[in-house]
């Protein structure tokens, strides 16, 4: 059956996160509930570079469906799109996929940003895309502590309990943080990331912006290796995964 | 009584509109209605700078109120926003007003942002802040023939049916319109508006972009004055009021 690449962007807030459940109704049953109509109505299976919990969103999720018919991607791109309509979730583009190539495992890199509103008010205009924090953050202090983070750790301190990954090394490429107005954007890259590493990581250097705790604190931590030492997890709705690396790069047209 | 200004920033998807209407929850109803208790329960009168259509937003919307609580305005934003608090309307910062002085009649230019989204695929993160049109628009060409426009006009071609202004006489100071990757991005601004100008001038810009009309058929419609003959009225989700200008300017802090 011919196999395709999806860039796929959604608002996090109306499902319970990209995996499906029973509990309730996800990116990826939205997905494979629209695809079933392209292959004789049985739903195929849909897997993504990123498993987004509830609330996060996407500018540029990469999935991989197979699919009977065997149509242009454009027609796969507009069917899905016109099953898709009544959510939140669209097919930016499509392109065959190489047999065997997976969207999880053949990525090299992963880009999320994370988006604080550091002022007094509570947002209108971007309820639900930000992590609303009202005590004025030091955006120079949180960026220079995140400096000490990078490269490759045992990043078990910053690990969610529930996190299935069978090591918990990884290798942080980039951790910026910088103000832009009333924002605080922080942008985070690594080859892949541990379950609520980027959310752990936020809540962590918050403590620090908030001057609560020393620059120098969410590398001690990271080397304590302890996660009832590290900062809260930063909520799901300030994150956006925003790009999926591959070599080679696909060309999405 | 003491009269303070408000900055205020909203989301105009689930609300009739600014004004005040017996068919429906209007943003000067959530302000009046917030105000209210701080005024002995009695809803004083809230006026704006711009009376913005269902489905417009703010991001820098200008209103005044006069409260009978002799409150720091500090204390004003914060009490009204924990009234606001169930609807996207949030007041970023208040300031006691000069007697005498008027959001609306005060004023002395207004800005506002349209934005479409010029791609194939729907919008997800940005359903109900821009209007998608999927047919490739030359933002060149629709940047050209908005300067034939600029200057001191009878815009009567560009003015809704409904508008209650008594002269159709204004003055346009600046009409770009620039593409950012996905994005056409028009900025407007002048003294004041007609009812409707600003989405009519780009519903009618827009027959450009997309080849339909010459750039020179704006300023041809603007010279005949006649309504029927411009484009369609752009919806209202891609607008945005940014900013309104006062002299003296308005400190908020």
């Amino acid at each position: 059956m011919p196999s395709f690449a999806l860039l796929v962007e959604y608002d996090g807030a109306p499902f319970i996160g990209w995996q499906r459940q029973a509990a309730g109704l996800s990116i990826q049953q939205v997905l494979e509930d629209s695809a079933a109509h392209l292959n004789g109505g049985a739903p195929p299976t849909v897997t993504a570079a990123g498993r987004t919990d509830a609330g996060v969103h996407a500018e540029a999720q990469v999935v991989q469906v197979e699919i009977a018919a065997d149509l242009p991607p454009e027609r796969i791109r507009d069917a899905l799109n016109f099953h898709t309509r009544p959510y939140p979730v669209t097919v930016l583009a499509a392109v065959r996929a190489a047999p065997g190539w997976s969207p999880r495992f053949s990525a090299i890199g992963r880009a999320y940003r994370y988006r604080i509103l550091n002022r007094r008010s509570r947002p209108a205009l971007d309820l639900g895309r930000v992590w609303h924090v009202t005590r004025r953050l030091d955006a120079g202090a949180m960026h220079e502590a995140a400096q000490a983070l990078l490269g490759r750790h045992d990043f078990s301190a910053y690990r969610a309990a529930s996190c299935q990954a069978k090591s918990p090394l990884r290798t942080l490429d980039r951790l910026d943080v910088a103000r832009l107005a009333e924002d605080i954007v922080i942008t985070a890259e690594a080859r892949s990331f541990l379950h609520h590493q980027v959310r752990n990581l936020v809540g962590t250097l918050a403590e620090v912006g908030m001057g609560r705790r020393p620059a120098s604190w969410p590398r001690a931590v990271l080397d304590g290796r302890d996660r009832a030492r590290a900062g809260q997890t930063a909520p799901p709705e300030g994150l956006t995964l925003t790009g999926v690396r591959y070599d080679p790069p696909i060309d999405w047209g």
